[in-house]
């Protein structure tokens, strides 16, 4: 079979190799192409002869310049392309381009756990809401123990998990970075998959008090109900703490114990979309997938969650005319400038963003890679933006403002109220949360391949022509019901890779 | 008995209240002062009339002026206190009163693990360095059945950690403060209680590639002998991944296995000094006592290393006459200056130090906090000076600047070379660190004797007159040489709490 290239949309001047070997010198491609030079899997090649200084165009849009002539044929490589600057945020388009609503899905459902608050956990788990890092070894030797000794007593809960963070002392608590790390910790408590039976382990002289939570109940033993303090004058030594935990605990499993899971509708799904280690691959296959299945899942009524201000920012002029008015495009313009901000006070740009990975895997820069992330939203109208950390409440496609850090990404999507996480990946990550399931999605099939009990789904057989997009969003769309209603591990579920939180806090430490 | 009080300094207008249930209004005291009303333990009373506006004067130093008038007798609560301002960095005195070394004490040894670059390991540790957060919860994993399944073939080693931290991608790691937690990451695996031998778990793809840590020997099986990548091709799956790790750690816990213990000289000890959750008692019993040992752990030739900028910030014009040049103490105070920029471009000050604990536990403002926290660097000459994620080199007294977050401040020490930790505390926390010993240091009895499991050394018996500030410092120099030669076991190595590693990033993430 001849040599095969992707070229994404018809104004595109390059296209991505696809053979996993590359393709040689002096090979004619599948569509007459004859290449000048050995070009690597999922790099570009040039479709036509490029002038010095003229657009390098893919997904119809200028990635970069040429910084010198590029013979058609030719491998463009990352240091033959001058970025573009970024979007100038005062001069987007407002909700100008607003897509019409789909027809809607009906009927589909997942099987959950109904919560008091309207929501519905995918997951049935015991949280330890910790205020301070200095409780963390407590809580997680506790939660150790909850596992194994109560548990078992309770089958209708599926785990217990110590919510650990550095956050809550030793920061400047009142600095105008510290709402962020603030709510987040107590939008994490709140998640739907935590069934809103909250548990708080404090110390007792730490910055973040408990009652910057939540209220808390003084009333009964240890400081209320819902909250353990260590320091607590009633604990004799760490045994009494830890017992207290249990205790504490174990009123919580009760209540958890009793529900069963019940049809949902769809429209109580609340998925968060991220990629890590992407490759050029992750815009052609597994992002498309995700954002067919994104478009399907809003037309079923869900929220559909997409975030990485970073991999968003060169693609903001894409965003806002979708917005479904000019106040949630200002919202998102809002979110853009302050990201903006933030990297440039830290003496850093959006630049900073794309990894050797990303390069060795044909990503040439940040704008690259951001027109194959924002893939991932699908295409219907932006209902809503939230801040980093703040919950979301609002139905169809929402932009999470978060860095594009995996962890903390993760996270403030978690603390967004996250009940399904999907995550694309071109060069594979072993990651997984504790509070969510998660789907990684490999885009090339040698990963799906070679990482049969860490990828568990192969959006590689989009390039090979052995699927279609539309086919494996379907097949993504299925997957996230079935892991929703339990009905599905995922494969980070069975090795119980719980990568640790990662709060987001742009203010000092002290 | 008459209630009791504290006055640490001839110069002092305030006493500490000794007595657990504070004094109540209208007694008279040890020293025939009257209380005219109510003051809790460890809060100041007024030992004579002080007018408004006049200085606040504990350990010889202005903590504050009053806000009106306080009549003797009186409970001087924080809110009575203006803060003054913290001393001006242009107008320090430099090395104008360095003093004299103390008479060198002798003979004194440890038995410890002798490392090849001259270092000496007080524990004998196989630690996996990570370089970024996607290999967490798999290092985690490996670390598990290493403990599990080779452990007990290896017994002359104590432990293997991973050393998991949220940094390595997503962060912006070209930016001007990405310097710290890279060399901290680097540091932290020639920590002399890790024996030399490094294996380094990478993804492969993230933006902290192993060569910016270490050179990498590629010439072996799995990229190296010394490093695992988990998106080598050759890994098939998470499986292969963790038998990589086994592999690789089998052949360094061989190494390991091998050392005994040799008796050491104390000045191979590296000692970290640290005080959280801390009383107006720390600065009067347990930071005075570990002033003392360290004083004599300087003169047996250790280093001896304090840290906690904002807890030192107020005390600059103490510390830079006792530096031993010029340079020196141009040194400390280019670390004082950078962290109040750090503070100010982050919207915040040194006031954002002293926690709810603090206050509730006398300390007004953080010049109080500062004066009872720099006490635990004793009287001897400092002799270097490190910016945060340095190595430290010099025997002596250092001062390593860090935030005074427990957890930053405690990996920073273990990147700086600590080989063991004291830590003192006041309210009383659950800490521990993977990596070093951490004795722990009350500066209450009542807080001893409730956490027994806990403290590992009670100088509130200072405060009550059983024993001295000398007796105890020389107590805890023993402690620490029977801890160092593992001899002794510390309630935290016990119990096996193990705070996570923080990383000091001051640059942004993305």
């Amino acid at each position: 079979m001849d040599p095969r290239l992707v070229r994404v949309h018809a104004a595109d001047n390059v296209a991505i190799v696809v053979d996993r070997e590359g393709i040689p010198a002096a090979a004619t491609c599948s569509d007459g192409l004859k290449t000048r030079e050995f070009v690597p899997q999922s790099h570009k090649v040039a479709l036509s002869d490029i002038a010095a200084g003229e657009a390098i165009v893919r997904y119809g849009t200028p990635i970069g310049f040429a910084s010198r002539a590029i013979d058609r044929g030719s491998w463009v490589r990352e240091e033959l392309l001058t970025i573009p600057p970024a979007p100038d945020l005062d001069t987007l388009p407002l909700a100008t381009a607003v897509p019409q609503p789909q027809p809607p899905l009906e009927g589909f459902t997942f099987d959950g756990y109904r919560n008091f608050d309207g929501t519905a956990g995918t997951r049935n788990i015991l949280a330890l809401t910790t205020t301070v890092q200095c409780v963390a070894p407590t809580a997680e030797f506790a939660a150790e123990r909850i596992r194994r000794e109560l548990l078992p007593r309770y089958p209708g809960v599926d785990d217990v998990v110590a919510l650990g963070h550095s956050y809550g002392c030793g920061v400047a608590i009142d600095a105008p970075g510290a709402a962020v790390p603030i709510r987040t910790v107590r939008n994490l408590a709140l998640n739907p998959n935590l069934g809103g039976e909250r548990l708080v382990v404090s110390l007792g002289c730490e910055k973040l008090q408990p009652d910057r939570l939540f209220p808390i109940d003084e009333s009964c033993a240890c400081g209320g109900d819902n909250l353990v303090r260590l320091q607590d004058e009633r604990h004799r030594g760490f045994s009494e703490m830890v017992a207290a935990i249990l205790e504490a605990a174990e009123k919580r499993l009760e209540v958890l114990d009793r529900r069963r899971r019940v049809a949902c509708p769809a429209s109580d799904l609340v998925v968060g979309l991220q990629c890590g280690g992407s490759d050029a691959f992750s815009g052609v296959t597994a992002n498309p997938a995700v954002g067919h299945a994104a478009d399907l899942l809003v037309r079923a009524g869900a929220t559909m969650i997409f975030s990485e201000v970073t991999e968003v920012r060169d693609a903001a002029h894409l965003i806002t005319p979708r917005c479904r008015s000019e106040e949630v495009a200002r919202g998102f313009i809002r979110e853009m400038r302050w990201f903006d901000d933030y990297l440039r006070i830290g003496g850093a740009d959006r630049s900073a963003n794309t990894t050797p990975g990303n390069r060795r895997g044909g990503l040439a820069n940040i704008v690259e890679k951001a027109m194959g992330s924002v893939v991932k939203s699908g295409t219907s109208a932006l209902v809503a933006v939230t801040a980093p950390g703040e919950r979301v409440k609002k139905k169809g496609l929402v932009f999470a403002a978060t860095p594009a850090s995996d962890f903390i990404c993760g996270t403030l999507q978690l603390a967004a109220g996250m009940n399904m996480h999907v995550f694309t990946t071109g060069e594979g990550t072993p990651y997984g949360l504790a509070m969510a399931p998660v789907i990684k999605v490999a885009s090339r099939t040698a990963l799906a391949r070679r990482w049969p009990d860490l990828i568990d789904l192969d959006a590689g057989r989009i390039a090979t022509g052995e699927t279609t997009i539309e086919a494996l969003g379907r097949e993504l769309f299925d997957l996230i019901l079935g892991v929703a209603s339990g009905r599905r591990r995922t494969c980070a579920e069975k090795l119980r890779l719980h990568n640790p939180l990662a709060l987001f806090n742009p203010g000092p430490v002290t």
